[in-house]
């Protein structure tokens, strides 16, 4: 298996970029969380001006097997299409990428169609979706290890293009049900209040997949490892943002995390490794039930809470230009040596 | 004295906006706040298309005569030295304004010192700062009437320059004073739970302030009307962005509410003509104690919550990108009927 050596981030430069934005001028601490985030970047760079550079979001899309239970409001065939939708350029995710000059990689890791012929699209198909883990694990082993290579692959293509900052964004119908599953195995919280509505369920279809998660996390017997239930409860475009996120702090690149999907993934890396968490950046608090006590449990601060629940990446990427103006308050900003203020409070 | 006509936003066009929205490649209400921001900003231009031209950050600078009664730890001299960096580009609001590409107006409306020879402010200077409030009225009723009209026609050459998004910022040493007595008086909560810690006063200065706010409070025996109020504890900055807001609102320009000061000017302009809070957009919940309790007694929901406490209009500049967003959202996203997705949810 993979396997990826994480550095924490450089502490050694902490004191001296606080000191330098704490003579900037501004009151001390006015600049809140643009502070606090230009000290991580700036150690995750070890620099005292620290710089982004070519943004990318990488969407990993793959379907579930468990999707036939009925767990998403959605039908399946969804996520191809939508697949289709952002190489056209008209989602979600496409005027965000294209305001905030991100890049925008499509990697079908799994789909249950054929996208051959779709130009633009990353071809890295495991499988036509996962198994259903109602009755069984989702991937088996080799999947699984190649979904973790293929992510950290996709980074370093978005690495060596000079990328330093990097958001994942996710397309898979029923994907919320295996974060919630994810997330109920790696906490403790009891899987009741992991799961909700997803894109869009009523009460009754969350009772539905609330009883669907509840029999497959029964039936489960196996070691309880984070890479278990990665390989278990699947889905192929989580595992590979795993990948990419490791991989990305591997190589010293911030991470940008999207909503609850992406969140799940990051708590799996960062039960894999936990310095991972030091170039992880917390883009959008999402309206999923189960996200805002997950955010809770990792005790992080999302920059945005904005109502949003749509994937791709969209929360990541609506939070990079608060992420650009921290950087830019470091870099563009006069201290009160060079100009004639009064230090004031 | 300077008379306003606003006029509702349109609602005729919401139905259809809300309808396109709805019909965008996403599940309903899956963008959150973008699709509140655009359903406002489409209403405002009577657009289903609507567009962000030219966005301006108009700071008035004015200083407070209260200031002698050390209600603020910065001392009064850094009101003009922060014009001069606003100037020559190295405060929090620069770097901002030149991410977002935001021209910058900085106006001195009544700055205790002579900024004549500093290329770039414009002169509106209608006198040395105001009197102290503590002894007396802030301002005339004639000073009063000619700030509102100052922050009226300020606004008028950012329309004239194809302007349609403004945000207003200040900088006044002691101006979170006037806007805690300014919140007290126009919503009647507790003039305790409306001062705060303004830039950064310790335990001891917040009940310092209070004990000369509360005097101030005591002493005024004016009519208690809007107008009065405003007169009476000033400052001639905040008076001006009333007049501002007022103006801009009846161009039907969108307004980027900053923090506590902007607000406490907004809910006064409200109290004027309440169809202004239809053009207003609320961009930054700040720390200080009563922006808070302000926010929520005018319902309205920040964009951003960002911990800044700096004002200069950096709240309202940062929460520029989310509406830029909104608007994108409409004008760039696919419909279910232009591409071939189900409608999901």
């Amino acid at each position: 298996m993979r396997n990826f050596t994480i550095t924490p981030s450089d502490i050694s430069v902490e004191r001296e970029l606080k000191d330098k934005i704490d003579n900037l001028t501004k009151p001390k601490g006015s600049l809140g969380l643009l502070e606090e985030l230009a000290v991580q970047i700036g150690m995750i760079q070890s620099s005292l001006s620290p710089k982004l550079n070519n943004p990318y979001n990488v969407i990993f899309a793959a379907d579930h097997g468990v999707a036939v239970e009925g767990v998403s409001a959605s039908p399946q065939e969804v996520t191809h299409q939508m697949i289709r939708n952002f190489i056209e350029g008209g989602a979600g995710v496409n005027f965000l990428a294209n305001q905030h000059n991100f890049k925008l990689l499509v990697v079908d890791g799994g789909v249950n169609a054929n996208l051959e012929s779709v130009s633009g699209v990353i071809d890295r198909k495991i499988a036509m979706g996962t198994n259903n883990y109602l009755y069984g694990a989702a991937m088996t082993q080799d999947q699984m290890e190649r979904a973790i290579e293929v992510g950290s692959e996709v980074v370093d293509m978005c690495f060596e293009d000079g990328c330093n900052i990097i958001s994942f964004g996710e397309m898979g119908i029923a994907n919320t049900s295996a974060s919630a599953l994810w997330m109920s195995f790696l906490t403790g919280i009891p899987l009741e209040r992991c799961v909700g509505a997803g894109s869009g369920l009523c009460n009754k279809g969350i009772e539905h997949k609330y009883n669907i998660l509840s029999k497959s996390k029964e039936r489960y017997s196996g070691d309880g490892s984070v890479y278990d239930i990665m390989r278990y409860f699947g889905g192929i475009e989580m595992v590979m943002a795993v990948g990419g996120m490791l991989r990305a702090a591997e190589r010293k690149m911030a991470i940008i995390v999207d909503g609850f999907i992406m969140s799940s993934c990051m708590l799996a890396a960062s039960q894999i490794d936990v310095n991972v968490l030091d170039y992880a950046i917390f883009g959008h608090k999402g309206d999923e039930a189960g996200h805002k006590l997950l955010i809770d449990f990792m005790k992080v601060k999302p920059i945005l809470d904005l109502g949003l629940r749509l994937g791709e990446g969209t929360g990541a990427i609506c939070a990079y230009p608060i992420i650009d103006s921290a950087v830019r308050m470091v870099n563009e900003m006069s201290s009160f040596e060079k100009v004639q203020v009064t230090k004031y409070f």
